[in-house]
């Protein structure tokens, strides 16, 4: 079937960035993979130089080179401030990728995942088994359903942590950006419950990440924005925003916790340190002024 | 004359990055400049998101959108380590954007600029007066010389710090990484001097990061590498790379000479904070070990 990877000088695929006035050309090996699922375009590719990519709707989702940093960043950090995390709900999150870094936490009971697109987790099982892997570890459950509807019918103060792992506001994650969404988020988080969700770029959406900035801040009191450089996102940067129904003050991490989990449970990660997360919440003046004006 | 600049549906540029399997496109405006000078081509356009664009050979050198993140970054951290920073030689920037940045400290003596192309700084004087115009700040002397040859003339111990404001390593700049320019850089800096370089990307050009990094360590002992998020550079980040004749040890920076900067002379920084300055030289598990292997 036809897919939005195009051929130009060979094997190439572009995305088009949010606006559409800048966009990212990668040469590819070879097209593995197309699918027109109920929800999106799914493509599976091998780039030359970024390697495997899942591609939803036109835009790069998890690709082999770079998806340690996004879902390191977005699993370990409301993990290591929680003062007790037991149970987390994934909103998204089909790849495997950011499961795939929660399970390191041996003190995490339960991970239910709430995917809307049965299908990108089949192709994640195909295509990228090491993120897809981490689907059958005991603790973890999944729900091929749609994340607004799932948190509507969750328990009150049933987790510890959601996590929304969406991706960008057009196509199925549309409703995820909504007051709706947050107010049931709040509501199914124990006391010291986080969220953290996905919030774009002040480079191609600065709307996104005002509207998640907003919604967190109305419905939590306050949020942290915090940011990943990342190639494969468009302008190679992307945010995300935290919020908890605790009150937050630095310093934000628990320093036995943090020794802990870098000394024992750290193999293998590619971008996270106990270092970085010193500065973690520190954004440049004019996202600062942007979010607060 | 015909430019590297290209139109496809409407008008375009497409920068290859540097293996050229990943490339960036930018709708643009207008295109202002075409020139071939006898180091480079020299091209200046407004783009649709990023405001004008000063493009060199193909790749974009400034812009309007983001320049300051990178000039903020190159100049204001050597000059906030160094005990006593007097004179300033930049090597490149003949933008204008590092000078810019440099005349806010009201303690800098002298700045000199050694920039091979001198169409660059008529280009920038026409096209960014914004950031041309720091030129004619009475401390400040412009050579248009090869930065390898200015720094074998210059005597010893005449800079408090140098900095390295080069573009790739393909093209005029190509001299500049190689360890003969650091040994003079070493021997024209006073004994506290440091040296600050632009350091490529680990996702475009790892083996240039590593040379960078490799040529400070030898000639100075250690080298911090720090990182900036920048959307024009290809993969959307830069390191640069700090080598001091003094060893530094945390913390690094003065909170007194902060305080007074970021007090006094940082009106209108769109990116650096003195909170930033914190974290600033952690940089992500995967290019630590890249650097150290």
């Amino acid at each position: 079937m036809q897919g939005i990877i195009t051929y130009e000088n060979g094997s190439a695929f572009l995305e088009e960035a949010g606006p559409a006035n800048t966009s990212v050309r990668y040469k590819l090996k070879e097209v593995l993979h197309t699918e027109q699922s109920p929800y999106q375009l799914i493509e599976v590719a091998d780039s030359v130089d970024f390697g495997r990519m899942l591609i939803l709707d036109g835009c790069v989702n998890v690709c082999e080179r770079d998806e340690a940093v996004y879902h390191e960043m977005i699993a370990h950090l409301p993990v290591l401030i929680h003062p007790n995390p037991l149970r987390i709900l994934v909103i998204g999150g089909g790849d495997g990728g950011t499961v795939r870094q929660l399970i390191r936490h041996r003190s995490i009971e339960r991970i239910d995942v709430a995917e809307i697109d049965a299908a990108v987790i089949d192709a994640s099982t195909r295509f990228f088994p090491d993120l897809a892997c981490s689907f059958s570890d005991p603790r973890v459950n999944i729900y091929t359903e749609d994340g607004t509807e799932f948190v509507k019918r969750a328990n009150a103060e049933a987790y510890s942590i959601v996590i929304v792992d969406s991706s960008d506001p057009t196509g199925p994650a549309e409703g995820l950006y909504s007051s709706e969404f947050y107010e049931h988020c709040q509501r199914i988080l124990n006391p010291a419950g986080i969220v953290v969700a996905q919030a774009e770029s002040p480079y191609v959406y600065p709307s996104i990440l005002k509207l998640v900035h907003g919604l967190i801040c109305d419905i939590f009191g306050s949020a942290l924005p915090y940011r990943i450089a990342m190639p494969t996102y468009p302008s190679g940067q992307l945010y995300f925003m935290l919020g908890s129904k605790r009150r937050l003050v630095p310093p934000y991490f628990n320093d036995s916790r943090l020794e802990m989990f870098f000394c024992e449970q750290c193999e293998n990660l590619r971008f996270l340190s106990a270092d970085m997360l010193g500065g973690v919440f520190v954004i440049p003046v004019e996202v600062s002024d942007l979010l607060t004006r």
